[in-house]
């Protein structure tokens, strides 16, 4: 069943690995006054700085910096870029990095002009965007986030040990994203992995949730086909072009709004993992690894229909002579198959989770409901040891 | 292989048996001028025209109409249509109707500000847009040619026995349309069963074209099987909400630009439908039917892995025990029975084509490459008499 919604995605997309040119004409759109976001310093070394640095200089911009935005932005951060935004007139924040970097970008355009503290209206209050924005920006250079076709932001504040997320509307989207697959052949394994592991947990998070049956969920059938097929390659060969960059455009679609599309999702995976992140500082994508498989099958009966139907279309289980239970189990044992094969974190333990660290993880779990089944505060935990 | 592409699509969507209240957001966004185009009357006898136009007079608006958009809209019509829209300084053009009003409405957008005549400038040279266009809005009420959110637009010359489509951009796409699947609930079966075929023959245009496997061809695969599944349902029952919104959907992202990006596309059976469309006034989705099984079959060696994989992963033939050839033979053999499952025209005998037609049909074909194989003058004829 497909619900009532809205959908409209305004972000403009240069894709493929002569795409870095069109920063010309997107420029032309703005004023003189850049911010220019990134994170720590991988883009000096391998060339895109200066790229990017000669381009907005043939456009006589004017370029004001802030760097070394790390892989989870804190509210300390957040704070330093609203200062340059504001005092500097800034007319377009161009972040140039991954996900983390995308989501400052959209951070600062939104606090800038905040009149209250922007992490407790818009991260811990969740209130609506009520002040001007300043347009963003992307070139991005790691996948997985789909941060450069969303509005989504995360936030993490160290101190409170919260990693929270806002998904703003379309007019924080980002005006433009450069996607060029080359940029993301030089990210170490381990980023890329955890990019790849991101992406798959995007799609399920929508995909088992809510209202189930619909064309969306076919759409994200196909994606995870695309993505299961495309990551056995690249995990092998990195270099991959090809598999590298339908990888890429697989992510922009697992996370800018259409699957999401009249269903509700609750994202239980990523209230987790980011809880995880919060208090651990560990990769995004390795902490969502690290829970999946726990998760998945603590809520299997809840969902049974959408896991069997899951390991029959997505993973090829043969479901002749099987039960719906037995069916649904091979799904999530192809899935850990796959996980292991492209070589993501298993558990937590490795990410250095201990179990006096379970308490603030669960503290720090936002559980929205609308999914299968709301979990309780016990099942968090739980979920939690089963995944060391 | 993904090839170079941008892509922009900001069109705004209201989906839903609830979507006709956002007329009145959108509407807040344009001056008082209002051109309503539509078809037949038929939404004078479902209602549909009051509820309209009592929300236009809520928000202070002047309603000029052009009424009996035809399903093959005729360039005489589109001098009409300019007229009333340069008379009376047009702020918004309301399509509402299927996607003949919806390419009507886009293409007195394009014209009226046209200082040459727009059917030789935009539809027969093929010429870049370059005056101002008027914004258009669409309510969709039959589903079909995606034309609520993309920038395509097909014109009929009824004397010079030519049927054109142009395909205009982002600048030309509806700003917002309205799609509501109970408005389609009222179409008769022969339109219904026509706009299902069209839907199909969108995505087969750009899955059996130019570059292939890719993340877009994973999507047209999970396309392609919703809207099998849903057209089962809906032929039987047209009543069906759930199986027409997901039909709906499915329309939408069939046709709305995602399913062509990194990859080239001919539109062969596009091609030769439209010249019989121009030459019998015949449905347009029903002209698709006729001729694309013996299209298929003629071309299906020069794409065999490609009919191969439609063959497996859409229709779920097993591949077991058969050759390459006949698991593509066995795979168009099941879309030839859904097409007589779902009832469309199976040739072009019923659609009053006869073999004196046949050069007007094939001088009218506009055959541009870029698929598996640029089919000769004498192959269009083969296919026609194929197709009787």
């Amino acid at each position: 069943m497909l619900g009532n919604f809205g959908y409209c995605n305004p972000t403009r997309l240069y894709f493929g690995d002569n795409s870095l040119k069109y920063l010309n004409r997107e420029l032309k759109k703005y004023g003189p006054n850049i911010l220019l976001a990134y994170g720590g310093g991988s883009i000096k070394k391998n060339g895109i700085y200066d790229e990017v640095m000669q381009i907005l200089e043939m456009n006589d911009k004017k370029v004001f910096e802030v760097a070394g935005v790390m892989s989870n932005p804190t509210v300390h951060k957040l704070y330093e870029g609203c200062e340059v935004a504001k005092n500097n007139d800034i007319d377009l924040i161009l972040a140039v990095g991954g996900g983390s970097v995308c989501d400052y970008a959209k951070a600062v355009s939104v606090s800038a002009f905040c009149d209250d503290d922007p992490w407790e209206k818009y991260y811990v209050r969740q209130e609506r965007l009520s002040n001007p924005v300043i347009p963003v920006g992307c070139i991005l250079t790691m996948v997985g986030t789909g941060s450069e076709m969303n509005g989504g932001s995360v936030i993490t504040h160290p101190e409170q040990k919260l990693k929270i997320g806002h998904v703003f509307g379309d007019e924080v989207m980002p005006r433009f994203s450069i996607l060029n697959p080359t940029y993301t052949l030089t990210i170490p394994q381990y980023q890329m992995v955890a990019g790849f592991f991101d992406i798959m947990s995007h799609i399920c998070e929508q995909y088992f949730s809510g209202e189930d049956d619909n064309t969306t969920d076919y759409i994200s059938e196909g994606l995870m086909k695309s993505l299961i097929h495309s990551t056995r390659i690249a995990a092998k060969d990195p270099q991959d072009y090809e598999a590298r960059s339908n990888i890429m455009w697989t992510a922009t679609w697992a996370l800018n709004t259409l699957l999401s599309r009249g269903k509700t999702t609750d994202w239980e995976v990523h209230m987790i993992g980011q809880a995880v992140g919060a208090v651990t500082n560990a990769t995004h994508g390795m902490t969502l690894a690290a829970v999946s498989l726990p998760y998945y099958r603590a809520i299997m009966k809840d969902g049974l229909a959408k896991f069997r139907r899951f390991a029959v279309n997505v993973w090829d289980v043969d479901p002749a002579g099987k039960s719906d239970e037995e069916i649904a189990k091979a799904g999530l044992a192809a899935l850990e198959d796959w996980m292991k094969e492209i070589g993501v974190v298993m558990n937590l333990t490795d990410l250095g989770v201990t179990e006096e660290m379970f308490d603030d993880i669960a503290d720090g779990t936002f559980l929205l409901g609308g999914g299968y089944r709301k979990l309780t505060r016990d099942e968090v935990i739980a979920i939690l040891k089963e995944s060391m």
